[in-house]
């Protein structure tokens, strides 16, 4: 597999055409398809990712849901909103009306879907108004919500060999990328014959930057939407043809920020999601896994991550579960 | 393991007192537990889990989340509204200002945290305004939340070993336990037998009662609130005794309702999660599952169930995922 | 004034495009108007509208807005939820950490903005994909909201001469309509012959059914969506050529259910907001009022009744207060 | 009317408990009273503020309601959220499903009910436990809201005569107080005296301070929770002496930020709303009017602010009329 070559930074247009045009699935699992990359996790990868439990410990990817988290209102995504709807306070002074000493508490919360640790689902992306697997964007998703590709049908999916790619361990300074740090196909090689873990077909990758735990020191500042290290748009290719099943990361928004030509707003999403069809994790927390795989130099688990069914969600909360 | 004697049904507060007693794992696992029978689920049974998969097929446990479930409002409880923050509709049509044919759909959700398929996280219930443990309830859950035993706690805890009881195959009619059927411990116990599946310590309980066919099938009517098969109150004991660390159940309120007692409101909660910490799932889906088990004769799986770890919650939504 | 011939009722289409063509203000205030008929209503009617406060005696006009109301979840439309987010159980128990004896209570809401009474925006409605004064449906309400006659645009315009035709008293049975019947033009001159007040340009009407009354008497039942008495769309020229500001009634959707036509949906909206630019009112609470207008004779009073300007929004919740 | 002693900033408790006992109103208006100085609002208030229409001028005193508003998530306190559960695109596109070429757009909001214009409920503080006319705060709110003294128990009361003090004009620089500037009586007095308009027993008063406007100009900044001119401490004997029906502000929290003692928050609304039964409004926009009001040396009006009904809001969003 080779690297896509840097592409002319002032024709993001051009570049994500190329791209597209080199990279798409469309038509790869019939016309019918929602899975997308889904598609490369099948039974044997789930029974090989079950092989990857040796000792039983278990590790949540997901960061918390809470008003404290990074959001700003950007596009009206602000950080979740969880209220009490009986809290014990109530109970123990009696006033809820319920029989026998008996006291409950309830609540319930308003959250963006891609507030906090989430997946994209298919119909989070279009190219020129088109979806996954040359939908037309407005056939699939409404304000009735993505009425094809819904987060829901990828809901018993998730499921399966998971590896960690501690790129901010690998080739960062103190564990962490800088904000603007393109990783390329050439470093994410690289960390993979430094882990010694292999990285193939079906696989669900878990990249580290390092991002979260600058954030978790220094604070949110703009860690959701501000510059951070990311993907490289020229691993659109590889990351097609590995034929991985799915790709998460510790920041925001999956790729570099900024993005590497001179106006373009998440130019590699917009290869990956419509035309890949590929499933992107983001927000996720990797450090104490990363923390344990640096300590017993197993970079590979089961990993189970399936977002929570609401339907017709282009992107969905999820709260991945590392079992090593 | 005896079965506990049916109490005086004019007399809820004296059995659950009675009850709370004998089952009581307070002070168990140290004066600052959060964990409750989660405690149970160690490395080794999450090692005999994973051991569980042969196959490598999956299956999602959770209903769908949207405005079409079962909740009509009880105590504000609302089914979960989605809604869209941009559309495909917006992108065909070039309305979102992105740059090089970028477009984007996002979303957002309101929902209580118990509309749909969810774990009762050890706040949720109080006994005469004690929570779990024996804190005072309004130290626990205030309006901001669960400051102590939040859902988030126990976020990386529940994958392990599943085992389901299809009690409604086992012993109701057509897959199906009619409204108002206690399941009591020779109920259990009988279709363990049948299946063949042990049951111990540190297991995941899966019990099915068939309700949830039966709303499929003939709406929802009253399945969220109203009349249902579901665990007896004498099902206490041997809930403590056996171990387990958590089980759910396809039905909206765990235990059956009406209430074996004259005037009682979940008698059974008010045992189970403040006295034996025991962690309760409700509104799972177990049809598909279900039906695989019964073609292999496989009743046990690995499960990973982590709810979404919205800070403080007192209960939280739930995908989950046994993969066998 | 000639009321409308009843139309074919096999026919919607044809009789909507008919009265569209008789009916229609586009252009009449220029291309870039926002208001409609809230034109009519000048500063010489807001004198008059002050001119009707004589005792002094003010009533509000809005239904509660809460968890108790008639919304089933139609398009996603329930009732509002509203959940603290500190209370005074917290405040008195100690543990909110303000200082010097400071406790607070605070809340919030989640709500569709025509759960209850409302105004509908000129946003609301589309007649084959054109909008209020000719504009593309899809130029004006996107995901982001209504972007050229969000209801913030009339937030400051809807105070005036109001009048009650109690239609429910002058022509139902104890003051109430039955569900399905049409309220026609002859039927409004009717009231407002019996009333002695006269109704005209830049006047805001409220027209009481009596439909409210029935269903805070039996209960929610279809409310929201099923039969009522309502608006003919035969009235449709009459509304047009009153000249009229506002209208407003006590129903939920403000034109006769079931529509009068064989296949229909609200087809006098269709003819009203994009075509005529009124302003319609839904679900408001007259009962108070009109028993003191039946009591002293007098029908007419100071309306003020600003929507909520949540910008963007195509209907908005608001508490009409009529002061006599 | 005298001054108040500025207190010793050391001891705001000592302070508070003195103001409170010289200015309570507990019992003033019966055990039962849920209105406190909305008592003072009269019959002949409203046919004296009836009067003040003179040219029929009308004016909105409310922000918008939306996601570019000042909050920034200070105890879970957002900016309103708006979104929209149909659009003009999907119907002009005609995805909707509707007869007869019917579209529709239809919305929904998530709001802070004190995120932007609004009165306080007499349930949104309390003083050591104790709310409105002596009642237990816990007795009053509890997670299910204000059942009391919830702010639909004041929906029709809120017309009547209201009087613009523009104390940034008055006494400000370029029409604008600085931040921490503490409003006096002095200040007040001067300012009516100045304007020629007197302020009286059943008034709605709306004190300008030209916060808002340098928000407006300069960007929101801390303008929800940061420093800001406001009513000094030492206004408590006036607003309790001057029998007003309620008193709102361009600022967001009513009273001078930082407050005038060494270790606060928020101490005049601990007098005010527990003690006096005041009813305050934040965050009201008086710019239009003020500008108005200067050019024709009128400071008076006709005022309608009745909030929008919730039922057992301790605050509510409002879009308050003027008309001159």
């Amino acid at each position: 597999m080779t690297e896509t070559t840097r592409p002319d930074p002032g024709d993001p247009e051009g570049a994500i055409a190329a791209a597209a045009k080199r990279c798409s699935n469309w038509g790869r699992w019939g016309a019918d398809d929602v899975l997308g990359t889904l598609n490369f996790l099948d039974e044997a990868k789930r029974r090989a990712g079950a092989a990857c439990v040796r000792r039983g410990v278990s590790f949540s990817l997901a960061q918390t849901f809470d008003a404290n988290g990074p959001q700003k209102g950007w596009r009206r995504r602000t950080n979740p909103v969880h209220t009490m709807l009986d809290t014990g306070a109530d109970a123990e002074r009696g006033t809820q009306g319920f029989p026998h000493g008996l006291g409950g508490a309830d609540d319930v919360v308003f959250m963006p879907l891609q507030a906090s640790t989430q997946w994209d689902g298919l119909g989070h992306i279009f190219d020129h108004g088109a979806a996954w697997n040359g939908r037309r964007a407005g056939d699939v998703v409404t304000s009735e919500g993505d009425r094809v590709t819904g987060i829901e049908t990828a809901a018993a999916h998730i499921t399966g060999r998971g590896v960690l790619l501690d790129v901010g361990r690998a080739i960062g300074d103190g564990g962490e990328l800088p904000d603007g740090y393109a990783i390329t196909t050439a470093d994410l090689e690289a960390t993979i014959a430094a882990q010694g873990s292999p990285v193939g077909r079906g696989d669900l990758l878990c990249v580290r930057t390092g991002r979260l735990a600058r954030a978790r020191r220094e604070g949110w500042g703009d860690y959701a939407g501000g510059d951070s290290p990311g993907l490289s748009f020229t691993t659109a290719d590889w990351l097609h043809g590995t034929e991985i099943a799915g790709i998460a990361t510790d920041t925001w928004g999956f790729e570099v920020r900024p993005n590497e030509f001179d106006v373009a707003f998440q130019p590699l999403h917009q290869v990956c999601i419509p035309h890949i069809g590929l499933f992107i994790g983001e927000m996720w927390d990797f450090d104490a896994l990363a923390a344990d795989c640096a300590a017993d130099g197993v970079w590979e688990f089961f990993l189970s991550a399936a977002p929570l069914p609401v339907t017709g969600a282009v992107g969905a909360p999820v709260n991945p579960l590392a079992v090593k």
